[in-house]
C-alpha cells in the first residue's frame, strides 16, 4: 500500500495583495500527476487545508474542486485532518457524506479514536486541538485541569487511547498537525512525571509517537523540520513567505508494504517562484541587475532596499518587477536600536523635525531637493487644512 | 409518492438576545414525526436553511445534526435549495457527496436545469438568485443586460429552459425560493412584452410557474401568502417575529400519486410561544394581568407599553415575564409625527429641556418625583465628568 503525504495547502492565502490560488492549482496538478505516476492507494492531507477559519468563497470553490477531482473523479481515498488554520466545524460540515466515497476528513478529537481500516493499515486521524478541547472530551474536572494544561500533557493521555485500538496484524499510521519537538530517540514515560512539567514544552515530544509505523505531520512548512524518517512533515506545496523562498517543495510517497515503512520525496516545481532581492535602490533599478530575473507576473518578488529608497520606490519597483509582494527597508541603525529617536518637537518647525529624523536614521542630511519636497508637502497639508 | 414540504428553518436566528435553537429542535422533531406517520418518500426544504450567509458554528452543528437524522439515519431523500439568507457557496460545499445518499441540495442556477428523477416525478431545484447571477450564467452582453435586470425578466428566461427538460410521463415539481406575486390565473406571455416591463414587479408572477404540477415555495413565512393550491409557501416552522405570532405553523404533505396533486396541511405546535402584549405599564405589572400567561422561559414576550413606562421598565418586565424579546413604547403623537420635537436648547437649563421634551411627547408634566430623578441624574453626570 502506497500513500501520498501532503499538508498545509492554505487555500485562500494571499501573498501581499496577490492571491496564491494560481500557484496552488499548479502545485495541485503536480500532486495529481505524482499520485497517478506512483499508483498510490490514497492521499493524506495533514491539516491546514484552508488558510482561515472562515475561508473566502473563492477558496471554498477551489478546495471543493480539488477534493472533487481527487476523490470523486480519480477515486482516491483521502485521509485528512483539520489544522490550526482551519475552522474545524465549518470544514467538517458534511463529513459523514464525504465518507461515502472514502473521503475521510476528521475535525474532532472524538473522531480520532476509531481508525480508518484498510487491508494493511489502520489510519488514525488526529486533528489539531487545544488542551481545552481535550479536557472537555475527557470531562477533566476543574481540580485536575492543571495536569492537562499543555498540549504535551493532553497528548500523553490521547496517544495511549489511540494505541489501545491497535490491531497488531496491521501497520499503524497517524495523520496529525502539531509542532513536534525532539527526534523521537528520547525515552518517553507515560507517568505522573509528564504531568509535573506544567507549562513546559510548547510542542509534542516526538517520542510520544514511537508506537506508530508512520506519522504524517502537518503544521511546519519545511520538511527539514521532520523529527525522523518515520515522522515527517511533508511541508507546504507552495512557498508562502521569504523564509520558504529557498526551500524545496514536494510530497512524500509512503510505502507501507514492507516490514519497515519507507518514504520517497517527490519534488513539486514552482510555477511562479518567490524571489528575494536585497540591494541599494540604485542597484535594484539598474537594468543589468533586474534583467536577470523573469518579471511581469512570472515571479513574485520580496524586495529589501538597503537605505531609504526614493519617494516612489514601490511604484517604480512594481513597474520594473511586476508583483512585489513585500517591500522592506534595511536601515541597520534603526533595526539595531542604536538610534535615539526622541526628537524635541516642541520648539522646532515641522521641516526641522523631519530633517533631524532623516539625519538620525540615515546619517545623511536632506539634499536641497529633498528639503524642497518636504517644504512643499507641508505647505500643501497646511493649505488643505485651511480649505 | 408523498413529499413533505417545509422551508425557512433559519437555523442560527435569534429573537432579541435569545437563541431560537431549542424551539427549532422542537419543530424539527415534529417534522420527523409527521414524515414517519405520513410515510413520506422525501422531504423538500425550500430555502433559508440558515439565517445568515456565515452561520455561527452552533448553527452549523445543529443543521448538520438535523440533516444527518433525516437523511443518514432515517434515510429520507432530501430536496433542498438555498434561499436568500443562505450563503450559497458555503451551504453548497460538499453537495456532490451529500447526493450519494440522496440529499440533494442545489445552490446554483447551473444545477437547476437537470431535475432529480424519481419513478413518478421530476423535481427541479431552483435556488434563490439575483438577476446578475442569471446574466452571468446566460452570458448576457452588456447591451442586453437592461432586458434582464429584474427577477421577473430572468425567470421568464429560466423557466422555459426548465420546462424544456420535462419528461411528459412524469409529474413536475419545482422547489424554489422567491417572492411570488399574483394568483397564477393571469395569462402570462413569454414575449418581448415581458422584457419591456423593466423595473416593474419586484417578484415573480405566479403564472410563470403554471406548467408545474406543484411548486414548493420558500421565502414568505406565512402559508396564507400562497398564490394557489399548486403553488404554496409552507411557511417557517417556528415563529420569528410578532407578525407571525398569531399564525399557525406547519408543513404540507404533497401527494403526487393521483392525476391532480393534492396537499394536506399538518400543524406544528409551538413549544415556547411568542406572546404579544400591549397595555399601560400599570396593567402590564398587575398580577391579575400577567398571571394568565405561562412565564419564566415557557414563552417569549413581545411587549408594547402604552406610554413611556417607568425608569426600569425592561428590568421589571423581564423579572415578571422572563424572556422579553422585544420592548416597544406606544406614543401615538410621536408615531404620527404630530409633535414638533424641535426644542430650543440654547438658553435653557438641561432639566428644562428634558421637561419640555417629556411634555411634548406625553402631554403630561414631569411629576415632582420625576423632576427630582432628572435633577439627580444630571448632577451625577456632571460630577462624574469632573472626577
Amino acid at each position: 500500500m502506497k500513500l501520498l503525504h501532503t499538508a498545509d495547502w492554505h487555500i485562500g492565502k494571499e501573498l501581499g495583495e496577490y492571491s496564491l490560488l494560481e500557484e496552488q492549482w499548479n502545485a495541485f496538478h503536480q500532486i495529481v500527476n505524482i499520485a497517478e505516476t506512483e499508483h498510490v492507494d490514497g492521499i493524506i492531507i495533514a491539516g491546514d487545508l484552508y488558510d482561515r477559519a472562515i475561508a473566502p468563497t473563492s477558496a471554498v470553490n477551489a478546495l471543493e474542486s480539488m477534493l472533487r477531482e481527487l476523490n470523486l473523479e480519480k477515486q482516491y481515498p483521502i485521509y485528512a485532518v483539520s489544522g490550526n488554520h482551519d475552522g474545524a466545524t465549518r470544514l467538517g460540515a458534511g463529513h459523514e457524506w464525504r465518507e461515502q466515497t472514502k473521503l475521510y476528513l476528521n475535525t474532532t478529537l472524538a473522531g480520532a479514536f476509531e481508525p480508518i481500516e484498510t487491508n494493511e493499515a489502520q489510519i488514525f486521524l488526529l486533528p489539531f486541538l487545544d488542551p481545552l478541547e481535550a479536557r472537555t472530551y475527557y470531562q477533566i474536572s476543574e481540580d485536575e485541569a492543571v495536569n492537562y494544561s499543555t498540549i504535551e500533557q493532553v497528548m500523553a493521555k490521547i496517544i495511549p487511547d489511540l494505541v489501545n485500538n491497535f490491531d497488531n496484524a496491521k501497520k499503524h499510521i497517524l495523520v496529525t498537525h502539531f509542532n513536534v519537538t525532539g527526534s523521537g530517540n528520547e525515552d518517553y514515560k507515560f507517568t505522573s512525571e509528564t504531568n509535573s512539567r506544567v507549562g513546559g514544552l510548547k510542542g509534542v515530544p516526538a517520542a510520544l509517537f514511537n508506537d506508530f509505523d508512520y506519522v504524517a505531520l502537518g503544521h511546519i512548512h519545511l520538511k527539514q523540520a521532520s523529527p525522523n524518517e518515520k515522522m515527517q512533515y511533508s511541508g507546504s506545496p507552495v512557498k508562502f513567505n521569504t523564509k520558504e523562498a529557498q526551500s524545496e517543495k514536494g510530497v512524500y510517497i509512503v510505502d507501507i508494504s514492507e516490514e519497515e515503512v519507507s518514504t520517497e520525496w517527490k519534488r513539486i516545481t514552482t510555477g511562479k517562484d518567490l524571489i528575494v532581492l536585497k540591494g541599494t535602490y540604485e542597484e535594484l533599478i539598474t537594468p543589468s541587475f533586474y534583467e536577470q530575473y523573469d518579471r511581469d507576473g512570472k515571479n513574485w518578488f520580496s524586495i529589501t532596499i538597503n537605505g531609504i529608497g526614493a519617494r516612489d520606490s514601490r511604484a517604480t519597483l512594481s513597474g520594473i518587477y511586476g508583483e512585489v509582494v513585500e517591500l522592506n527597508y534595511n536601515l541597520p541603525k534603526l533595526i539595531n536600536n542604536e538610534i535615539d529617536l526622541a526628537i524635541d518637537t516642541k520648539d522646532q518647525a515641522e521641516e526641522d523635525v523631519i530633517a533631524e529624523f532623516y539625519e538620525k536614521v540615515t546619517d545623511n542630511q536632506l539634499s536641497k531637493q529633498q528639503a524642497a519636497i518636504v517644504e512643499q508637502t507641508l505647505t500643501e497639508i497646511k493649505q488643505s487644512e485651511e480649505d
